[in-house]
């Protein structure tokens, strides 16, 4: 079992940039949230939506800003940005099992396949020929890395995740479980009868410290490769279609579904389940709202929305009916209007 | 090979809570449709669309209500809800292979894990270091249970399912291929240039007797856990974001997308394909129609939906144009009308 | 590693049904694009989009239509249809590593299994009690074949694909990794207060020439089977429900959902993350665009959509507004109408 670390509110201040107001000597064990936090654990305040737990909080400490440390009473840990200054503190308290490094005995290793000091690959993975992991990466349990892959150093590829062959890399990328990298981008050519397949002859390149989450499929490129740029954070259930080029920093979350050859750019927030059509160019910038369809390129930065919002079903019934009468409403107002002008 | 079981219609009756009318000893051996069962077949009807087909049956004897016995030639097997007394004869005639309890010689089970009596492990599965299993439960080939998941009795895992560390499962829950509980919920705090990782302390509880679906991914909680009560039925391809809480007997169909903190009452319904944007709250017996979004809390019982329905593209087109101008067309009629009143 | 092949340009011409106008003896081998081809490589000019490159372009030969072949500057390859002659040639160069004939001694194969001559099965693939494969096909690493699965010649199964027991695949069938066939479909019967599995007693029939992406799932049916017509190709995480009918040479693009017992036609297109309900029918030929739901049975060929476009999301937060006033709307329009005509 993992260890459970400990550290001193002065410890914690220093290893997360946060002043400390309080007890220097308290023993901090885990994170706990304002509402259930107990003594021994810190807790923090980032959504407004919360404050009013302050007061009622029993955690031994609280990671605030200035002006919401007011209204603790606990020890506090002033931050100028308590969510990031979070994120550090989780971190230090993260209690998931290390790989070992070193191969288990029953995973079919390639004698071809090179792998630097400190490599874990887990039970029953598969690593292929000419396979090249860097060091401290691990390969989880069941895992599949095709011939020629290569992968960066410190790399965390958790069970059951497929890379198809010559897939790259950088360092630091996480990979979840269940995703596959690099299968054959989604192209035929129609001779009116029957689709004959456009085999896929790239690949997909993968850049630092990107993150990838559970059962997300990115695709290999048609003639070039798909390219997902460094710092780019993707969420579960994400398809990512062939020859597609995201920029860095984007953040893309659960169920989006890119189409082929759609370029987004830096900085960009792809919400839930939203969607791209293919060979269309999204700037940098732009966020989609969840569920929202991007039919056409965008050039301006900014946030963009499509859909209806929900609503009762027996109002929206009516609603959809009219929505397909739409064109004529606009038309008869218009009609209406100029009447009334004359 | 499965065995094929067969019943006479005295012993199905009794079996599936139904009042037999016709030959007590008619052997049946298996289900067909109304469409296209057979002599030695039980056919069903609960679905009123399908009431026509019961003159031409050739099924040995249908299940039915005692309206609708009327019509049959068959022998009845009158039930007060035909649909449920149909589900009770599938498991009847279930020949799915049963997995052999036992250890399969090529999985890897870590030697602190504890399996209770009838436990399954497949082949080439691999199981963690403190893992418990309770008794009768199966863990299909390829699976990875990563260390101190607890599963409870009587628990089916098909093959090729990733459990992360710490995953507690109720007793009777299934699990199809693919799916992935525990991974890490999609949290980042950004400083502006670049997304720091919110590492994921909590983990998943699931309830007793909860199904989930094939490539299902249910993320682990960032603080505490993502809960999914007793009863709660999942489709395949859903997403269920980090520290949601599903309650009991809520059913959630395929492609469903759930971001993270969401709250879902008792006995919901989510359409498939349907979602819900993060840190809201959706009251009991909240049924939500396919592919809507549900973008803010909803606290009354009832039916909702979002969406503008299908239509001919041509159509479609010219209507999507007026959508964007409908506030527009909202304040010219306003206009209109206070002229008219005048 | 792969060996990769050159052809002369008249070889070339050959394989791909295309007229040579150029250096019969020039050395071709790979493909490149127009913008990045470079000597030694083909290109291809299909999107008109892209006219405007052959002026430029570096490759020693250019794939295209008699018209665009005045433009061209290398060696011509003339076509009627350039994208399906590039097709052929995608197939030429295709470098992916071929699966080595045999079985791995790391794979678990039941002794009632029978596989034909040619067939390759992976490192820890499983398979089981009579399952029948046919020659030349290959099953990849991590595989589960369950029970009575039937396989044809020439089949793809590459790594980490769960076929469910008694699912039957015709030839030359691809299925990429983390797709799962042949899982329960989502049946139940409510009780009022909780829900009734129907076992799933029908199976999954998938025909010749059919190909399915990565992390697709297709569910068996409750009685009979769920049917996938020959020449249908299936794109990422699709999610196809229990008893759909698909019919031949039909596409389905990525993140498509489908419920249960929708019959498709033949040759319809079904745009990325579109959606159907259940138990309705799509005519041949229909087209639904990205991200649309059919929402009920559609009986001409055409192209049909739902959605209301993207725009700023401020502009949309006004319109979904009047959206959910769009009934009143309309009738208050009458209602003027109504008052202009007396």
């Amino acid at each position: 079992m993992s260890i459970k670390k400990s550290y001193t509110l002065e410890e914690l201040a220093n290893l997360i940039d946060a002043k400390l107001v309080g007890d220097a000597s308290c023993i901090i064990s885990s994170i706990g949230t304002l509402a259930h936090a107990t003594t021994g654990q810190v807790s923090f305040l980032s959504n407004p939506a919360y404050t009013d737990q302050l007061a009622t909080c029993k955690a031994s400490a609280i990671i605030v800003d200035e002006k919401n440390s007011l209204n603790c009473k606990s020890s506090k840990l002033i931050s100028s940005d308590p969510y990031l200054s979070f994120a550090k503190a989780t971190r230090l308290f993260d209690n998931r099992p290390a790989p070992e490094p070193g191969v288990h005995p029953s995973a079919v290793v390639h004698e071809t396949a090179e792998l630097a000091p400190g490599v874990a690959v887990g039970a029953n993975a598969v690593i292929g020929a000419h396979v090249k992991i860097g060091a401290n990466s691990s390969i989880g349990p069941g895992c599949l890395i095709e011939s020629n892959c290569q992968i960066g150093e410190g790399c965390r590829i958790y069970g059951n995740v497929t890379l198809y062959h010559s897939v790259k890399l950088g360092s630091n990328v996480i990979i979840n479980s269940g995703s596959v990298i690099g299968a054959d981008g989604f192209g035929f050519a129609s001779d009116g009868r029957q689709s004959h397949k456009i085999h896929q002859l790239g690949s997909v390149q993968i850049g630092d410290n990107v993150d990838i989450g559970a059962g997300t499929t990115i695709d290999r490129g048609a003639i070039e490769d798909t390219i997902i740029e460094m710092g780019v954070k993707i969420d579960n259930q994400v398809q990512i279609g062939h020859n597609c080029h995201v920029g860095e920093h984007t953040i893309i979350c659960g169920c989006v579904a890119i189409a082929g050859s759609v370029t987004i750019g830096k900085h960009c927030i792809m919400g839930g389940a939203s969607g791209a059509v293919g060979h269309i160019t999204i700037a940098d910038k732009v966020q989609v709202s969840a569920m929202s369809l991007v039919s056409k390129s965008i050039s301006e930065p900014g946030m963009y929305s499509s859909g209806t919002g929900h609503m009762k079903t027996s109002v929206w019934k009516r609603n959809i009916v009219r929505f397909q009468q739409l064109d004529s409403i606009a038309r008869r107002l218009k009609d209406l209007e100029k009447h009334e002008t004359k």
